[in-house]
């Protein structure tokens, strides 16, 4: 259903997660455990809500201790009710403590974005519209965060800078305008990129229009206003609702006929899902 | 009134997150904007809230261009009101197109823990209960996080496994016991960490009592045994109430007479505090 | 006329380069020149071409030292003639010596691929073909040759397999087919993103047509097919034409109306344009 | 036949070439083709010339997806014709697909500077004059390089300023000679390097030779200066002639009796050597 | 008996340490060696002491080659004799010879750590005073050698400066006191850390305690002074006798009835244990 | 006098042991001291000695604040008797106590390296022999070590396994004997570099001669062995005498007339010199 979210980089990132956490040791699990103990455990969800990340947490355990099993027992972008079992595990006993709480934020965290996509995904139901996100992201966790976003059923927009074009009221002040904008970018950048521009009145549509632009954001704009601009686009460039969409009625927006609502709300302001381990057997000693 | 959030890998991280949105170059600023024209703005509250990471925004952008100056209006920790101005900036317009979601990502996310926090900390005024954080934190964001709840007139926990003893319920099963588990612990970690020992019951916190534990965490339990817990504790150790606290109602928890309340919510699920960049002088050009 | 080269991770990429030379240290200039000893310089091209990595070169040099002063006397993408003074430098002697050959060598390689781009862009002045380069870049170094593309008047194709969607044979034949591939992109990939289709055959442009194709990759077509296939697009997709274009005649290709002719020549078998560092005043003693 | 070209840090240069090409994920082949595709295919040689870097492009495939199987066909410096196989493979689609690109950019590139090295060997055959390379080479890549040297049948010079002792004009100027520099470098350098002397003239050679130099470099010398140098060597120090030997008549330069001929064109102007990958099942679904 | 010194970060010390030895390749192994050349042989101690570091050695031989097999053949922190098997190693010869001086290295000085710790907690057997560490370690190596310090039989002092408080005479100074110094630590340090003070006399020691210092250091106090202050502080704080340790008499100091005492030349000024590695079968081919 | 230490390199590795010291950051100093204060002091050497290291410490307090001004009041390399002033510190308060343990091991150590130098080359004052350090040193310290045995008057052997050819026992049961060990290494090193063969006995030193060996090393000889061994190799070679030397009378060993003596315990083994930071200033506040 969604593309891969392995990506060179990722084991350095989880490793970094980890050294954060477990700086020179874990001492409280080191004295109290012994290196042969083994145990089993589940992962239960505590709520309601949709399942991300789990490969995620998987390869967190396994940098702790390569012996350490974790089996997802639900798929990525699972919905899963309050006492589900979302995984299991089993292994060492002190990696399983000592990985936990890492893998147990990175879980959570994904699965809060998941969820809150699921939700808005689930409010244009039925419409054109389909839920994009935005930059709006945690520092240091924008590609895993934009795999939530799939995993809840919405789309990405750009990850940055480097492969998106967008063109903001600054970069057209700039420019000297929208067209002159467009022009000098349709210049220089990869012809590779769509070229999207900002727009806030039916006036700088037309002008982005004419221009040619490949995807026009309708910027902060009232309901009928965006209505407007879509019938005024007419299927000419791809639409995007943009402009605290977390705060606005998202059914509302997608009659519009608008193709795209990116909200930041689903990245930045997330509810981490609660989701927690309980060991079903506790330390068993192996030689 | 805090200590310095300045620590040796700060500038790599700010990195990390900066390469994470550029990638291999602002593309559309690049095309639009002349490489000498400078621009002025202000950073400005579109909430109330706690402000906190204006020295991590100043010094995203010192980072993406030395010529950017950011000046910071308010103190970290205040409190401000929508409509705030909280910083001013000036230099190239490219740097600060550039750097500035980076800058607002970090800014947003940390004046959204201080503000949560502070929440947390105004409802237990006038009570001896100080509000603690956890490690539910945002992996990568640990040592900003903590800082974070510092501005927010919040104290820190443990920043990680090396550097405070915690004895759970799984080190207690392991190490048979609670007592068996404290000596274990002070046999063989540094002498320089206190011992915190998680109770669920009224057995066990005399129990960790009765073998020295430094720190008593009330996990999960109602008010009136927590106040039970108190009493019976009697100054012998520290108290902190623990388990859902974001949930829980503070005051009634405070009015226990525990020492501190540790709540993952405050870093885990905060809100980001919207803050804008608005310029007031845009694409002036200079030789 | 050209968007700037530097990027999150320059630095890092140049003091590995520093690093793979210099090792423990330069023995020979550290024995052989007096730490106070300071010098000035001419970097002197030694053949006709385009220059390209100025800047590169003067990174080099203040990372090695931060008081050497490197001067360009020619623009980045300037022309130059054999003899031509592309750039003064002045400093301590040891910073020099121990820098020139890491910063020559970026610095000739990448005027290398600008030289090389500059004569295919001559080739087919005149014409609406644009040079663009590919992903047959030096492991590495791909920001700093695509910008040198651009130094040499080439535009850029993508960056890397992220950055742009280029669906080729071996993803049509798994996909099952064109108009299925490019479905599943348009699903699933960020609407930000362009569509390139390769294609060997008119049926294929037919259906890449058909199905909604931005980009039609002419893959290594003749040139009376690909003037067919031109003729059949007629402007509702872009057209670039691939394959083997280092050796093929680009005016006869540029003459079938393609928008791009795409060379993986330019930047990975460019011959180093040479340019040589001569002291003009070596070793002047300074307290 | 040569030593190992694996090194501390050669993984970590892989990976730095894969995600410099992948970025945050190969969109298009996770978008068309299935994670459960499996396939089988041959890298094939499209010219001829010496294959080198079958160990890296294997170990990059292995890095992306250690599933995969990349088995070399012939050995690391063989001569092949154009439509050999050079290697089979064997695995994951997804990974060969998105490994491809950074394999055959090092593979070719490894396997043109093995090529033209075999080249100038070829020339010198049957007299004593061996093939050096030079620090001429691509930033990032000297270790492979020099091995591909290796590969071709070159041997190599110095791999850095801190492993070899080379004392240039500008050394000389600065030390006050050829024999004061000598000196200072036998007085302060490791005892463990030979000490190599750059020379311009018979006068400079002569004082090189008293001075004890152990290598003696004839830079930019006409044929009968430099036969006229190696005649007065007579065996008492080595000789390597030098200075644009990329376009010297090679064989005539070897007639001199010189040990080296050093060439800088051999890795900084060499052309990738063609090789392809072709699919000869693809797309075999495994549970 | 002591707990895991494995943490985050290791294996890329490790690599930085052979990357330090190995640089850009063994060459004179990869000269002499044949790639398919197998060996066995012995790590035998050359004079009494206790070992440490031998899951160190292993990983840094199986970061060579993973196919060496590194056995210990006695427990970490054992006592052993010249002429004592401490290890057996098999596997590739290359991979031995280049990994064998980084092993060793690590190997040599972690033992020659925990043999001074050894000797110090000897000195003090049948007191109530334990050994601890200090700050004065390595740089790059403290982790490993407080480790060392663990198998000698001592205990660790803090890590660092984030991991412990340790209030000294210049932030007595700067705080306005003891009892300020403490209040403001108190304030705002978490409250899972013990807080210590430096005294140098008793009226310090007085003060500390009034101010409720966990921790009370005597930093080179006489005996007969360290003793009046253990009978001061009558058990309500720690006591750690400080200040020039290695060269003071420690059954002396201990028997003041201080709990710790601190030495930093335990592992600043520890003589490496010569250990070495002879071959028991060196250089059997296998295909 | 000595050849820089400044390596590429550097900076990373003092902010690695910066980081390993400051963590998450120096909790006493910034909980004590404000922010604003400021203090000047001074080192001074508890002990004779020789001092290195001065440049590596004032680099150190600049990486923590580079407003910190750290001034050296001797020569690298100088012999400082006990209470010499070493250098003089002046700057925020912070900085200085943050940094000042980490500044101090380094100079200590590399100050320790240095003296035990000093010693050596003063016993074999007079002769002709030269000290020489081996690679017998500190993991991630030996480019700094080979700098202080440089200021402490001796020479450096080669840096590691890829600056030098050291052919020793095993290598040439591998090769087949010395003069086939000789033979493979000339065909396939570098020409750049020596080559040392380890002898044991004077037919191997008469073969290892024979074969051409540029140095042989005389391994743990008694000294009459070593005195034929000089006179049979009569200056056709290099000679260095080692082994154990670190335990052997340097003035006999160099009696014998070799050039070299190789001592491992110079930096394996050597005491850190007792340097210490007194404030002449403490606290004074600025605005």
């Amino acid at each position: 259903m969604t593309y891969d979210a392995g990506f060179p980089g990722l084991d350095a990132f989880l490793q970094s997660c980890l050294a954060e956490d477990i700086g020179t040791g874990d001492i409280t699990t080191n004295c109290c455990v012994d290196a042969n103990s083994y145990s089993r455990g589940r992962f239960i969800a505590k709520a309601d809500g949709v399942v991300c990340g789990l490969f995620v947490a998987a390869r967190v355990f396994a940098l702790v201790d390569a012996r350490i099993v974790f089996s997802p027992r639900v798929e990525e972008g699972a919905a899963v009710k309050k006492g589900d079992i979302v995984a299991e595990i089993e292994g060492p006993s002190r990696g399983i403590l000592t990985g936990e709480r890492t893998a147990l934020n990175l879980l959570q965290h994904l699965s809060g974005v998941a969820t809150r996509t699921r939700e808005a995904v689930e409010k244009v139901k039925g419409t054109k519209a389909q839920i994009v996100d935005t930059r709006k992201t945690t520092p240091g966790m924008r590609v895993l965060e934009k795999y939530a976003v799939r995993c809840g059923g919405g789309k990405n927009h750009r990850f940055g800078l480097s492969d998106g074009v967008l063109i903001k009221d600054n970069h057209i002040v700039a420019a000297g305008g929208i067209t002159a904008a467009i022009e000098k970018v349709r210049k220089s950048a990869p012809h590779t990129l769509k070229i999207e521009v900002e727009t806030e009145s039916l006036e700088q549509v037309q002008e982005a229009l004419d221009a040619g632009a490949d995807i026009i954001m309708l910027d902060n704009m009232s309901v009928p206003m965006m209505a407007q601009a879509v019938k005024l686009i007419a299927g000419r460039a791809l639409t995007e609702a943009s402009g605290n969409m977390g705060q606005r009625d998202l059914r509302e927006v997608a009659a519009t006929g608008v193709d795209f609502i990116s909200i930041g709300a689903i990245t930045q302001s997330a509810q981490a899902l609660d989701i927690s381990l309980r060991f079903t057997a506790f330390d068993e000693k192996r030689d």
